[in-house]
């Protein structure tokens, strides 16, 4: 057996959204992946430690991404400036993916399990951005604030992007929601 | 058997985080919590799903208090000090409990099925934060992310809180880290 196999992640993935959206995620089984996509179950496993990973493919990707973000943004830039600019370059990467974004948040509403794992995902990334931060010489509650609140944000406008229009951008809606988010802060009582 | 123990649910938390702390999560069964408590494995399922939830006893408690708080607030309360003041009357609270908490903390960290928990309970208090305010007339996306934002910001002082000296106030650190966020947000560029 060819043990390289092309694209095979990319495979795994189309067919297990595909049979997640069609069956549900729990009638579905890693060997009906594994066969739709033309693929053994050892390699999916050597893809995905598990049924829920398949779906969170890109999240190392977008770590490295975040963390790349951050560390080139200009030293005068603000904490909260150089963590949106994580987040908007998360949905530049993300905005192609559109269809896919809004048919995988499906699978994932329907599933506590896959909730539970996307706001792993989504803490992970905040911890990323806190720690980025820090590294630039953020303080550290300061730095965790930023990160929290970029990561809100970020929800919030992913929410708006699935589902609104086809035409949404992701990026522009995050710089919307901190613009809505500043006007809200100032409304907070002394 | 008296099917009714005198603070059954009381005396399980407590075993349950005396022994996940000595002998760790992973170590410990139900069968030797409900020992310890002078209980039956019966009477912890009574009160607790499984294993994890019993660290998470007053959630539902504090869903209410969230939710009482929102709808007390004049209709004249920004959003934002709506979501403001939930999250600070979680604070007042969990003060009585804080060497509880420091202890629970050091259970979670140690534990990623725990860490899953404890993230779905905060989603869960932000969605019934976002709830309470819609149902006070905030419109969807502003709810969203001034509940987002309030939860972060719990976050963010509870581990301040859990981190501290032994005389830190949970509530005070949130109207801190409010403040602080306001000028983080301040230094948005437009």
């Amino acid at each position: 057996m060819n043990r390289w196999e092309p694209n095979a992640r990319g495979r795994l993935e189309a067919a297990a959204l595909d049979l997640y959206v069609e069956r549900g995620f729990a009638q579905t089984t890693v060997a009906e992946i594994a066969k739709q996509a033309g693929l053994t179950e050892r390699t999916y496993f050597r893809h995905f430690a598990d049924k829920r990973e398949v779906l969170f493919g890109g999240s190392e990707e977008l770590a490295q991404l975040i963390a790349a973000t951050i560390a080139d943004q200009p030293e005068s830039a603000a904490p909260i400036d150089a963590a949106a600019a994580a987040v908007e370059a998360m949905g530049d990467r993300l905005q192609p993916r559109r269809e896919r974004a809004v048919r995988r948040q499906g699978v994932i509403a329907a599933n506590p399990e896959l909730q539970e794992r996307e706001l792993t995902k989504l803490a992970s990334m905040a911890t990323t951005i806190a720690d980025a931060l820090r590294e630039r010489g953020t303080p550290s509650p300061t730095a965790g604030l930023a990160a929290e609140t970029a990561i809100g944000v970020f929800k919030v406008a992913f929410e708006r992007w699935t589902t609104a229009g086809t035409s949404s951008d992701l990026a522009q809606l995050i710089r919307d929601s901190f613009t809505d988010l500043k006007a809200l802060l100032a409304e907070v009582s002394p």
